[in-house]
């Protein structure tokens, strides 16, 4: 069965060749994408011509082995940077895996893990009518996750992630759909701030659901999509924080009141990659100083005078100043293993969440040792 | 004596109350400063008017009991942020010193550490005709630390910098003496990416070296001032990295090649302070394709095709890809104590070196449990 196609990749302007690859296929043949083909160890990235290769090799072996033409296979890598490609294992792997096909999506997520703890899935049901919809997705991703997603070659960490529907909808809406629920998920977490060169996310669709095709923005059921896809990505987002390498803690960012959205963001960003931030919620230490000190140091242009500041909706600062809260009380409140950090400026009517986790002693076991 | 005073101070948007006062006796009274008070501990930050009349008022009994102007007195703080200072035993503290004061600049470094394991001071000496000149200097911080410093409120991490000499020059070539040394030094290095509330670098000058005046920038003598204050500095800043919290390596990052030197230094910023670049310098990992990421995520719009990446003068990856360096090779090599990093952008004919460390369990141990 031939899907449509929408895909999302990393704005890092070091792209891995399996990103350039798959991303010529998206742009070119929009609708009738059978399979996507996926390794873990070897990100193919800085590997030059022969990386491309490599990576176009990968589709064309899938293709042979299924039966189907090149051009309606992507590919995707996750690991290490600046290796090749084992292809000779490679090659094998492809042809085991081919004649041995599952409808078994699980152990595919599981077969990609890389630092990742666990297998992130989960899915979405709704009805078109009497149609039933379905939405299943996968993410993969612990570490080098600050995603920054786009259609352009631009950028998203190494998180690779899967979305499957059955639904009826045109292309164009289908990525308007998946650009959406993006910006308000995958593109709102972060685990360490740096992003990936390998990232990317596909979602495909085969129409089997049979209801009548979703043409207009205005039609109903393209909200009910949205509501689902959005639902099922900040699900798939939340796993991916709770997984970061290391992380002991769940953190949720809210901005009140920001004058906009890209300030609201840059703020929280700041917020969320500042290691004294992320290492003080680890030892549950209530230095909330660090959070506003790196509010103002984000460059966006706020007035300390204004800010107010919430943390498990104790208010430690009022007007920029201490409202001299017993640090005893805060710290016991910051033992949770979910903590909300909440930032009024007063400055503006935009709301906006972002998530991230702490910084830990194994977050640095992991990456001190990670290739070797 | 009286002294012309300089100062830089952080361009973090919330400001200590000790630095909104420095800054304002700085801009008012050029030329008569006599006494600096500082205390560690205690950042007097984010605490509001009272936090501003405690700093006046640690001004004000210095003066009382030295019998000077107020407007003779600069003070800073370093410690706690959105806590108040405990007044009765920095009065009392401030009523010992004035009474004890001594010639040993030492002694006063040593009072002001926080998380440093070391004083950290240097000196230089030069003549103008027979006249020996003298520049000594101090510096404490070694967390929080990512200056960006101006005359300006605008920005630098809890660094305090102290820097005394008896040339005889005047205030606006102090200034820019000052500026540019700073600009290509303590603002060219990063601990953690967090610039504090705090930061402050003052250089005061009494004159006593009894130079003809320097008044122009042309004066061979005012070069010659340059050269050791920019040597002084950066004697200084890499102490302070070298004393980084949890630091285990000095990292030298050059940026060969650049189209500007905003742009090199928005590269080198970005790797210096990506975690997974410094978790794998502590790891002597040698995953450096971890540093041509962070290069490509830098928003910086560089050339990928075009980079060549060499670390401690190895090289690892020309025109974006592998040379397929031994990774045994290049991990022996990253058993040293310095690492230098150099990445070729063949896009220009701009240079540029920052200076960071790595990020070690002991970062995130000091910076878990700091406060309580």
């Amino acid at each position: 069965m031939s899907c449509k196609a929408s895909a999302l990749f990393t704005k890092n302007l070091i792209k891995a060749a399996p990103v350039l690859v798959s991303q010529k296929k998206i742009s070119r043949s929009s609708s009738k994408i059978r399979a996507i083909i996926v390794n873990s160890g070897c990100a193919n990235a800085c590997t030059g011509k022969k990386g491309v290769k490599d990576a176009e090799k990968m589709c064309n072996i899938t293709a042979k082995c299924l039966n189907i033409n090149p051009e309606q296979v992507l590919v995707a890598s996750t690991g290490v940077i600046g290796e090749f490609l084992p292809m000779k294992r490679i090659i094998n792997g492809i042809k085991n895996l081919t004649s041995s096909l599952k409808h078994s999506p699980v152990e595919a997520v599981k077969s990609i893990m890389t630092t990742d703890t666990s297998p992130k899935f989960c899915s979405r049901k709704f009805y078109i009518g009497k149609k039933e919809i379905n939405i299943w997705g996968c993410v993969k991703g612990s570490g080098m996750i600050h995603p920054e997603l786009d259609f352009t070659p631009k950028s998203m960490a190494t998180l690779l992630c899967f979305i499957f529907t059955d639904i009826n909808i045109s292309r164009k809406l289908q990525d308007l759909a998946l650009k959406q629920a993006i910006d308000n998920t995958l593109n709102c977490i972060s685990i360490d701030g740096d992003t990936s060169t390998n990232d990317s996310v596909f979602l495909l669709s085969n129409g089997l659901a049979e209801n009548k095709i979703i043409n207009s923005k205005k039609d109903e059921n393209f909200r009910k999509f949205c509501n689902a896809l959005n639902s099922l990505c900040y699900e798939l987002s939340k796993k991916v924080v709770l997984d970061g390498e290391g992380a002991t803690k769940f953190v949720k960012i809210k901005i009140i009141s920001a004058r906009d959205r890209m300030s609201a963001k840059k703020i929280a960003k700041t917020i969320a990659t500042s290691p004294l931030v992320k290492t003080a919620i680890f030892g549950c230490d209530p230095n909330w100083g660090r959070i506003i000190a790196a509010a103002g140091r984000s460059e966006v242009k706020i007035n300390p005078e204004k800010i107010d500041l919430f943390i498990n909706g104790l208010c430690v600062a009022k007007n920029g100043a201490t409202t001299n809260l017993s640090p005893t009380k805060l710290k016991r409140s910051m033992r949770k293993k979910e903590i909300e950090i909440k930032i009024l400026l007063n400055s503006g009517d935009v709301d906006f969440e972002y998530y991230t986790c702490d910084l830990s002693y194994n977050y640095v076991k992991i990456n001190a040792s990670y290739r070797t």
